[in-house]
């Protein structure tokens, strides 16, 4: 049966959420184990615990000679301190070593002083200025001391954090899964990209984009394809998605008419239910987050804007938790908005802008009109503010907060 | 001949870039033809010109009825118009026939009316309100009209501009080529990753950094390994670079000891000379900037924060000319310093900081005493400040620009 109206009760955002999380009590993946070189924005799966100093010995933090300290005191460019040159592997008073940058301090120095600082001359060099106790010195385990907590489980790992791990001895290390995603994309109207539409099709361009921002997260798509509008292939999907990923998305289809099929078809399965349906935002408000065998199912819109903002919403905190990264957050800055938008009360809602920076401050233009579902806004914007369920409107000239997806062009006062 | 002294000189940062960049005059890489599937990330070669319209039809943006606005006016729930149900491709005064969200609307439409607006009993409809002409209807050429430039040339490609690309019809597109970045790392005491370091040794992590920061900006790493200090060694790895690769790299042998190795074998090499060497930054002042063969080498130092800093600084920039996007730019935020630091007077500083929000404020937590070099100022910090040549320090409370290289975990007050 086709329901011919529309939604009776639209749910809160955070409700909605909550009531999800709650029902399908999503859990960290297993890791796996990867080599460093594989590892670049994989989630670590474990607290890493030092088991070696960094630096694992004393060592020279600029080219010069190793010297003991005392050696130098009240040295000055009118009064030198003579040294002798040793080759030796200990250093008594009186004598100095050279020594390069990252190289081993001898036993029995206690400071370098830097080539800058001294002048050669015979197999002696002449010191002219103090140096204190350990001055130009890289001490064992200053970086990081053996036993200490280097890294949390949940860290997604960026350059530095695999230099670090190298240098702790790691050559492998353990990274939560890959969280797979299957994708599908409901509708008789829909061609493939590269196809040309007849009158009346449409290219279908959500699992591009949804495969995309899976890509993004460290997330991996597996697509299903186009299914038609039949609730035996749709069922058939949805059933080779739950046996294939950890997550399963689809576009279209959960409207209120004729295209009403993912959330009926999902009524009629077997170990599925729709938790919620109809969410009190907008775009995406015709969003329907389900379970089936025990797989949370995103039924998101098929406009590709109402998709993406569904995705971002729903589908981006679940793979987050599967990757145990939940902390993980876009970038956002605070902007003045350049000029006044209208809100729709009772609904929260995703206006999409484009920032910028003026005279050091950033602004943020407003690009979509409030709901409208045509791509552009988000190609033209580059981040998303929110206006809350019970504002009508922000003002100009309101600072808001602007979550960023695309990075705020360069401007001249820039490093 | 070693130069058993300091740098006599340092060039402030941004007179070496321009130096550098005006002698090498970078440009832009050839493009390649490639499918949309892959192009996630890329960087658009071209400017895009949509050769149809989006949507190319007439839609209904809802699921109702395809109606003439006029047959509703002064429609309401106390007023109901009936409308007669039809299937034509053609609706006429006092017709209406249902379309689903995305279908074309049928000739002689004008409007849409919400299923949720309307009643329905034997073959005809109720409309219980008003609507406008062109309500609910996507226009052609609403989104994109043929003609328009849709995407510039430089635009690196997220999920919505490939949406909107396969939208317009495309399957394939001209993106530049992927930077290639040879990198190598010299050092007599330098052992692998995973091997265990005798007395003296150090794990050579450089490259492992230095190469996942060329793929966290769509370049290739090219790994030339591990070089002896050796000149002849040095100068054949870097003849392999040249050949192999848009730029060079390397790091260590770059200071002014024994181990001024690299800077002293361009001297000697033919094709090739230095352009700077010794910035007034901190760290990453010991970097050298040269040309050999007409390609871009940066000899970067060997401490890995330095080398981190002097690829953000010098290798980065370049990367993005041979990409055509210049105008990328790093996550920036403003914040309060949670602490008053030093400065280097004549040296323009890249302190480290922890940004963390807190009432809705952003606070940066500086993690790095400035020059410091070791690995977990990094780890432990998710942007850096510029602290400028002429200041003594930043106070504590002063307002900062931060540049993110990490994201800000997220707060309770948190979407």
């Amino acid at each position: 049966m086709v329901r011919l109206k529309g939604f009776t009760k639209l749910t809160p955002l955070d409700e909605a959420l909550e009531k999800f999380f709650q029902k399908t009590r999503l859990e960290r993946l297993p890791s796996e184990n990867i080599s460093l070189s594989e590892a670049f924005l994989r989630v670590l799966a474990v607290d890493v615990i030092a088991e070696k100093d960094v630096p694992r010995f004393d060592r020279s933090a600029v080219d010069g000679y190793a010297i003991k300290a005392e050696d130098t005191l009240n040295a000055s460019v009118f009064h030198p301190k003579k040294l002798m040159l040793v080759e030796s592997d200990f250093i008594k008073n009186g004598e100095a070593r050279a020594v390069w940058t990252g190289q081993p301090l001898p036993d029995g120095a206690d400071a370098v002083i830097m080539l800058e600082h001294t002048k050669k001359s015979n197999g002696k060099i002449e010191v002219l200025k103090a140096v204190a106790k350990w001055e130009n010195v890289s001490k064992k385990g200053e970086d990081v001391k053996a036993g200490e907590l280097v890294l949390k489980a949940g860290t997604r790992l960026k350059p530095w954090h695999l230099g670090l791990l190298a240098a702790l001895g790691y050559e492998k290390l353990e990274v939560i899964q890959k969280p797979k995603v299957a994708i599908f994309a409901t509708g008789n109207e829909l061609v493939e990209i590269g196809e040309e539409p007849e009158k009346g099709k449409v290219i279908e361009t959500n699992r591009l984009i949804l495969s995309s921002m899976c890509r993004e997260l460290g997330a991996q798509p597996v697509d299903l394809g186009i299914v038609p509008d039949r609730e035996e292939s749709i069922k058939e999907k949805i059933l080779e998605g739950t046996e294939k990923a950890d997550i399963i998305v689809s576009t279209g289809g959960t409207s209120v008419g004729k295209a009403d099929l993912v959330p009926e078809t999902i009524n009629k399965m077997e170990n599925a239910s729709i938790i919620v349906h109809g969410i009190a935002i907008r775009p995406a408000m015709p969003t329907a987050l389900a379970v089936v065998n025990n797989k949370p199912f995103f039924v998101l819109s098929g406009n590709p804007v109402a998709a993406i903002i569904g995705f971002e919403v729903f589908v981006r905190p679940a793979i987050l938790r599967l990757l145990g990264a939940e902390k993980e957050a876009r970038f956002r800055v605070k902007a003045k908005l350049a000029r006044r938008v209208a809100g729709v009360l009772g609904r929260k809602a995703f206006l999409r802008v484009k920032v910028y920076e003026k005279n050091g401050e950033f602004l943020a233009e407003p690009v979509s009109v409030t709901g409208s579902g045509v791509l552009t806004t988000m190609t033209k914007a580059n981040g998303f503010v929110v206006i809350p369920e019970n504002r009508e409107g922000l003002q100009e000239g309101e600072e808001v907060a602007v979550y960023l997806f695309d990075n705020i062009e360069r401007d001249e006062n820039h490093v």
